[in-house]
C-alpha cells in the first residue's frame, strides 16, 4: 500500500498572486512556483507580500528543488527571499529560469543556486519525483505545466495557461501530451489555474492582436507612436515590432525592464528584431515621428513607469503632445483601475491621441476562460480536482465548471492558503492547516512590519498623529515643562495655531490637577490623563480621531 | 447688442462628481448642481471632496437659485455646505428635492432654503433667468436637462441622461422638447453628459434588467434572495420588488439609506410595493427562505454598509450561508472593484450563491453611450458645444463625437473645472480661470485639511513617523533628559527595541558633541541635529522614510 503523498498550499489560492505549492513525496519537498504578490491599497507603505515561508523553512533540509512554471513575478518573486534561507535548485524552461535569476542575482543568492533548464516534454527525476513537463500557452513564452508522477498517482499543475490555437510561435498547449497521461495512467489529481473561470467562452488568439495593431500602425502613419505592454510579454513586443517594422519604423525600448527583457529574448532567439531597426532611446529625437516606434513599461499606471512620467510631462526621454499616439496594449489589472485610468487622462490633457482595451482589441489575456477550462477538464478528466491561482470567486467557478463536466462534488476541493491536503488509498483530503499569512517586505525589512504597524499607519493614514509631551516632578506635584502638542495629519499647525494652543492650556490644566492630587500615580498614569484628554479635546474640535501619543517624563 | 453671458464651471469636468455650473445673466447667478465628490483612495482620510466655493462666495448675493438636476449626491450633496455661508432656492422636480433635504436638514439650513418644486415642461422664471424643464430618464426618477433662455440665445444643458425608450415608468428623455427648442429658435450652446461618452453602441433599457431579474428569482426558487442596488434607483427596486412579489416572496429593506428611500418613493407614489409584502428587516428571520427577498445598501462594497457586514458575519440582520443567494444589481464605480471584490469573495467563502454585473445582465448604465448622444447631438444641432461630466477622456471622446456629428471643431470647446466661458455676439470662448480646487471635508472640518495634511498622511501612511525628545541644557553644554524615541507605523517598537536602544545611544552622541561645540546654536539648530541623525540610521537599518520629528527643548 503507498504511502501517502501531501500538497500544501502556501499561496495563490484566494488571492492574485504569491503563488507557491508543496508537494511532499517520501518526506522530501518538491516547490511549485515561489512567487511574490504586489500590496492591496490597505497594506501601506508594503512593498511586496510573500507566501509565509514557516512551515518551509523548518523543513528546509528537506527540499528538492522549485519549479518555475513560467517567467512571472507571482510565480518566481519570493525566491530571492527563500533562497537566503534555505538553498534547492530551480528547475524551469531556460527563459523563465533567466527571467528568475535577476532578483536572485541582486540578493547575490545567484552562486549558490543551481539552475536547471528543462525543455517540453522533457522527463525529470528529482530526488524521489518523477517529473513529466508539458508545454503550455500563456502570455510569456516557453511557460510550463508538470505531471508529477507519484506513489499516489499522477498529480497534474496546469501552470498558467490558455488554449491559444494560433499563438505567435507556434508552441500550443500539449493537449495531446495530457490526454496520452489521462489516457495511459490517469490524472489521480489536477491543481489548475483559475484565473478567468468565470469569463464565459474562448479567449482571444493572440495573433489577433497583432491584426488590430497594424491597423492602428496603418490608421496612425505619420504620428510617432508609442506603446506599452508587460515586459516579459515577449510575443506582444514581437507583434508591436514586426507591426513597427512594417510600416518602415524603427523600435526603441524605454523602461528598464523592457530594455532588459528585450535583451534577454533577442540573446536567446525568441524574439526577432533586427539591428537595423532597434535604436536607443536616445537616438530617436531626430527622426520623423512617423518613423519611431517607443516601447515602454507603464501599462499598469505604475506611477513612476517610464508611461506615468510622459503623461506627467516629467520624462527626460520623451515629451509628448498632439502628434503623438500612445497604444496601451494591456489591460489593468484589478485594482490598478484608477492609476491607468489616471494616465490616460494625463495622456490626453497633453493632447495625446490614446488607444486602449476599452475602445479597440489591442489586448488579450493570457489565461484560460470558461470553455477553454472545459477543453481541458475533457481531456485531463482527472479523478478529483482543486482549483488554484484566483482569488475565492474564481476557485468556485472553477470548481462549478468542473461538476458541470461531470466530475462528482465529493472529488472537488475548495481549498485557501495553508491547507495541507492527503492523497492516499482513501482518497484526497484536508488533512492540516499550515502558517500561511502574509510576509509583507517593506524596504530591507522581511516580516518586521505586521497587522499592527499597518494598523498604526491606517490611523496615521486616515487622522494623523497628535503628539503631546510634558516633563512633571511629581514629588513637587507640578509641571515643569508643557505640555508641548506636535501635529502632522491632522490639522495644519500654522492655520489651527488658535487651537493648539487652547488644546495645551486644557491638557495642562487637566495634567496639573492630576498631579495635584494627595495619592500619587506613576507616569504612565498621567500618560493616560494626557491622552485622554487630548483625545476629547480633538474630538469635539474637529470629530476626528488621530493617533494620540502622550510622552510624560520625570523632569 | 445684448450683453454677454457667462458659464463658469467649479466641477465635474475631468473628475465623476462635484458637479456644479454657474450660469451668469446681467450679473445675477443661477447653479446648475452643486455636488460632492468621493474622495480617491489618495485622499487619505478625507471624508467629501466639494467643488471651491471661493469665487461664489463672492458673489453670494447675486446667487438667484440652484437647480438640482436629479436627486444624486454628485449633483446636489455640496448644497448643506455652500448654504451655510450663503441663501438661495433650490429647483428641481419634487423627488428631487426631496433627496436633496435630507442633508440640508441635518446641517439645520432647511428653515431657510427654499424649494420650488418643478414639473416635466414647465417654464419658470427666476430672476432674468427663464427656464424650461426637459424631462430625461437616468437611473433615479424624475430627473430634468434646462433649457435657459438668455439674451444671447438658449443655453441646453443636458443634464445626466440616457435614451431609453422603455424605461420603467414610461417617462422618456423628451427629444421632442429638445427638437422643438432646435427648430424654434436654435440652441446656442450645448452642455452634455460626457459619462459614457467612450462606450461604443446604446445603453440597454432598464426594463431588460427586469426580464433577467424575473429568470433569476425563477431560478432560485425556494432559496433566500438578498439584492442590493443603489439607494435611490428607485425604478431597480421597483423592478427587483416586483419579481419578488410575482414569485411570492414579502421585501425587507436593509441599511438606512435604503429604507428612507423606500419609504419616501412609496410616500410620493413612485414606488409600488403592497403593505401587504413589506416586512420589517426584524420580521423576517422566521419566514421561509424561499420567501423572502431583502433590498439592502452596500452595492460598491463600501466596508461598513449593510452588504459588507454581511460578507463579514457582522450584521446584526442576517446570517448568509449556502442556502443564500446575492444578486449585485449594480455595477463598480470606477476606484471601487477591489471594494466589491473583497464582498463578493467574503460571500462566496460563506458557500452563498453570489450574481453579479460580470455574470449576468442584471444593471444598465444610467448614462447615454455614444450612440445616444449621436442622437442627442442630431436632434439639438447645437451652433456650440462643451462636453460636461466625465473624467478629461470622456470628454475628449465626446468632442470627438460632436465633430463626426458635423459640429466645427472650432465650435467645440474642451473645459476644465475653473474654467469661465463666455457667450457673447462674437460666439463662445474661454476669458478666465476661477479657483477650483479641491475642498476637502475631514469630520468636521471644511478646508482645514488642505495638500499639506494630505501630504503629511502619505508619508505616515507609507512609513509611519519617529518622534525624537530630548531636553538639553545649552550653556552646561550637556543633554538632560533623552533623546526619548516614539514610533508608530515604522517598525513594531517590541519586535524593534535593540534597534531603537541603539538609535537612542548614535543620536544622543550626535547632539552631545553637538552641543559640546564652543560655537553655541539655538534648540532648532540641534533639532536639525536629532532630524539628520535619526534620518540617516533609520534609512540605513531600514531603507525607510518615516516622517522624523525632532523636538529639542532646553531643560
Amino acid at each position: 500500500m503507498p504511502k501517502a503523498v501531501h500538497v500544501t498550499f502556501l499561496g495563490g489560492l484566494g488571492e492574485i498572486g504569491r503563488n507557491c505549492a508543496a508537494i511532499e513525496v517520501e518526506g522530501k519537498i518538491l516547490l511549485i512556483d515561489c512567487g511574490l504578490m504586489f500590496p492591496d491599497a490597505d497594506m501601506l507603505g508594503v512593498d511586496l507580500v510573500l507566501p509565509d515561508f514557516t512551515w518551509l523553512l523548518e523543513r528546509r533540509d528537506n527540499i528538492v528543488g522549485c519549479i518555475v512554471t513560467h517567467g512571472h513575478e507571482d510565480h518566481h518573486g519570493g525566491l530571492s527571499f527563500l533562497l537566503r534561507d534555505a538553498s534547492f535548485p530551480l528547475i524551469g524552461s531556460a527563459l523563465s529560469l533567466a527571467l528568475a535569476r535577476n532578483r536572485i542575482e541582486e540578493a547575490g543568492l545567484l552562486d549558490r543556486t543551481e539552475m536547471i533548464p528543462v525543455t517540453d516534454r522533457e522527463r525529470l527525476s528529482i530526488g524521489p519525483f518523477d517529473l513529466e513537463f508539458v508545454p503550455v500557452t500563456h502570455s510569456v513564452p516557453h511557460a510550463l505545466g508538470v505531471a508529477i508522477h507519484t506513489p499516489q498517482g499522477t498529480i497534474l499543475h496546469s501552470g498558467d495557461f490558455k488554449l491559444d490555437l494560433t499563438p505567435v510561435d507556434g508552441r500550443l498547449t500539449d493537449l495531446a501530451a495530457i490526454g496520452a497521461i489521462a489516457e495511459d495512467e490517469g490524472i489521480r489529481l489536477l491543481l489548475a489555474d483559475s484565473t478567468n473561470a468565470d469569463q464565459h467562452g474562448h479567449s482571444r488568439s493572440e495573433t489577433t492582436v497583432g491584426k488590430v495593431l497594424y491597423d492602428l500602425f496603418h490608421a496612425h502613419e505619420g504620428r510617432r507612436i508609442i506603446t506599452t505592454c508587460f515586459a516579459s510579454h515577449i510575443h506582444r513586443i514581437q507583434q508591436i515590432a514586426d507591426a513597427a517594422i512594417a510600416y518602415d519604423r524603427v523600435v526603441a525600448t524605454l523602461g528598464l525592464s523592457m530594455k532588459k527583457n528585450v535583451r534577454l529574448a533577442r540573446e536567446m532567439g525568441l524574439l526577432r528584431i533586427p539591428d537595423s531597426h532597434l535604436r536607443d532611446i536616445d537616438d530617436v529625437g531626430d527622426l520623423p515621428p512617423g518613423k519611431v516606434c517607443v516601447i515602454s513599461t507603464g501599462s499598469q499606471g505604475e506611477p513612476m513607469s517610464a508611461l506615468a512620467l510622459m503623461a506627467d510631462k516629467r520624462s527626460k526621454f520623451i515629451q509628448l503632445d498632439e502628434d503623438d499616439t500612445v497604444i496601451l496594449s494591456s489591460h489593468p489589472i484589478p485594482g490598478n483601475e484608477m492609476n491607468v485610468s489616471k494616465v490616460i487622462d494625463g495622456l490626453m490633457r497633453l493632447g495625446v491621441q490614446v488607444v486602449h482595451s476599452g475602445l479597440e482589441d489591442v489586448h488579450a489575456t493570457g489565461h484560460a476562460k470558461a470553455d477553454e477550462l472545459k477543453t481541458y477538464h475533457s481531456i485531463a478528466k482527472p479523478q478529483w480536482f482543486i482549483p488554484v491561482h484566483g482569488e475565492y470567486k474564481h476557485m468556485v467557478h472553477h470548481a462549478q465548471l468542473a461538476r458541470t463536466m461531470g466530475l462528482a462534488e465529493d472529488h472537488i476541493l475548495l481549498c485557501e492558503d495553508g491547507d495541507r491536503v492527503q492523497i492516499s488509498d482513501d482518497g484526497v483530503r484536508k488533512v492540516d492547516r499550515v502558517p500561511a499569512g502574509y510576509l509583507y517586505v517593506d524596504g530591507l525589512g522581511i516580516g518586521d512590519v505586521g497587522h499592527g504597524v499597518l494598523r498604526d499607519r491606517k490611523v496615521l493614514a486616515e487622522e494623523g498623529v497628535v503628539v503631546v509631551i510634558a516633563a512633571v516632578d511629581v514629588d513637587a506635584g507640578a509641571v515643569v515643562m508643557g505640555p508641548e502638542i506636535i501635529t502632522r495629519g491632522w490639522v495644519h499647525a500654522d492655520e489651527a495655531e488658535d487651537m493648539l494652543d487652547e488644546c495645551r492650556q486644557v491638557v495642562g490644566q487637566e495634567l496639573k490637577e492630576a498631579l495635584a492630587d494627595d495619592a500619587k500615580a506613576d507616569l504612565e498614569a498621567y500618560a493616560r490623563v494626557v491622552r485622554k484628554t487630548t483625545g476629547k479635546f480633538v474630538s469635539d474640535r474637529t470629530r476626528r480621531r488621530p493617533m494620540i501619543v502622550p510622552l510624560v517624563v520625570e523632569a
